[in-house]
């Protein structure tokens, strides 16, 4: 079984209008609300690939009825709002609910519950407020499985520190914890741990004690590119899990990565340009 | 007691962002959420005048929490959210809750039983899908009070037609009442009913079988329209309550609405500048 944990998940409410003009008042004409956060997507691709996975995290009152299984929490959690006119989204992210010390607790003890049957733990996104820097950093140091770590700044930072299995950066976040542009892969194999870094539409690099790799999707995309990251991981994952090579690990997340921008929805990825993608993905060693 | 409906009660949300950008992604500053509604406004203006007032209508789980004594529903009240930035307002409205047979009987039940101790009833708002065009109409004429009646479209039609003893539609409204450009004030006396056709910035006409007047507000005000029209509806209905002369009535209306505008939410109103523009606002006849 896979674990992913959510700290911060979210209510994903998209709106569909006609026309978006700032200062207007607009009419919705349809809503969807689904539970999100990058574990949950993580999650949600995990088992489209019959991979036996448990998602939890923290959850407030609403988020909770969607999410049975989630840590209780007495806050709401947050909401992302995305407004859709034409092909174009505008979003708008709401900020994570307060953590209190019981809940954080809790949370530990539902992980060493859980963590204890799993082969690989996922922990991905933002930490909500009221949680420690190193709130990553502790579940990596008493996890009883190899941690997959998807996440940003000083949470980022202080987690490479606990030693993950792999962490997942995109060169965003890569700069943001260089604190300049990124110098690929050489700047990977300083950080101690196995890196796999996502550049978007030109693939990723994989750097680790082992070797160094790159691999590049099968052409140009055109679709929505949310939730390609959680893709990637939930590969990179299931690739961990079953004890593949890396190479064949980094050609997996790149194909599968690639399919999901196919797929309307984050969480989702095209299953047929999945088979497609998965013969024609190449890797670079070096 | 004045008794105020909202059927289409809503949960507002404003978004505190830095600057809006069609296709960009927003990380909101600060969120704040109040139950909302042209009644629910309205209420709270009466409140604030200490006026007594008892609320009611349809909320559904989130917002009911928020508003004892609605009648609950099963599918949540929609929201609207409010994007500011800078001065900017940009606005979203959620389409309402589907309303079952079962939920508009028990409103009826509740209305019957509010209403025998109203001296007043205001309808304000859209009414929710599953209502039928004559919702005010029924209720209008079920009212041992007066109603005044605060919507638009086929429900403002309805209601004309069930004798309500005012209504209160700005010049869209009227506009769309009519199919064309109101002129005012022979337009207003051929609906049968007493008109107070509010103008925003150019104040108000009040056309009734007594007399036509015309009240402006004491100057141009800068500050935030909405709810000022539910000032008005209140000032409206607590000057029929209080058996107040028509011209009385229209003067206090027109200066507590532009005490609203000074106002940052909607429900609410500037009580130094109410005080002064209580003297000031010179109301004409004919």
């Amino acid at each position: 079984m896979i674990l992913t944990i959510t700290l911060n998940a979210a209510l994903d409410v998209t709106y569909q209008v006609d026309g978006l003009r700032p200062g207007a008042t607009h009419r919705v004409q349809d809503v969807r609300v689904r539970p999100g956060g990058k574990g949950v997507n993580v999650a949600a691709v995990l088992e489209q690939l019959g991979e036996p996975v448990t998602a939890t995290g923290f959850a407030g009152p609403e988020l909770g009825a969607r999410l049975p299984g989630f840590v209780p929490i007495a806050a709401e959690s947050r909401r992302t709002v995305t407004v859709v006119s034409g092909g174009e989204a505008t979003l708008f992210n709401e900020p994570g609910p307060l953590i209190s010390p019981g809940e954080w607790d809790a949370l530990l003890g539902e992980f060493d519950r859980l963590a204890a049957g799993a082969r690989v733990v996922v922990l991905s996104g933002s930490l909500p407020p009221g949680l420690p820097d190193d709130a990553y950093a502790r579940l990596i140091e008493r996890s009883p499985a190899p941690v997959v770590l998807d996440t940003d700044g000083e949470p980022l930072r202080h987690g490479i520190a606990a030693g993950p299995a792999l962490v997942k950066p995109n060169v965003d976040e890569l700069a943001r914890l260089l604190g300049r542009k990124p110098d690929l892969p050489a700047d990977c194999l300083t950080l101690g741990v196995p890196v796999a870094a996502t550049l978007g539409a030109h693939g990723a690099v994989l750097a680790t004690p082992d070797g160094v790799w790159r691999a590049r999707p099968p052409g140009a995309l055109a679709g929505n590119p949310t939730g390609a990251g959680d893709a990637f991981t939930a590969a990179v994952a299931r690739g961990l899990a079953q004890g593949r090579d890396w190479p064949v690990v980094l050609a997996d997340a790149v194909a599968l990565s690639a399919a999901a921008v196919l797929s309307p929805v984050a969480g989702g990825y095209d299953a047929a340009a999945y088979r497609d993608f998965a013969g024609v993905v190449t890797v670079e060693e070096g």
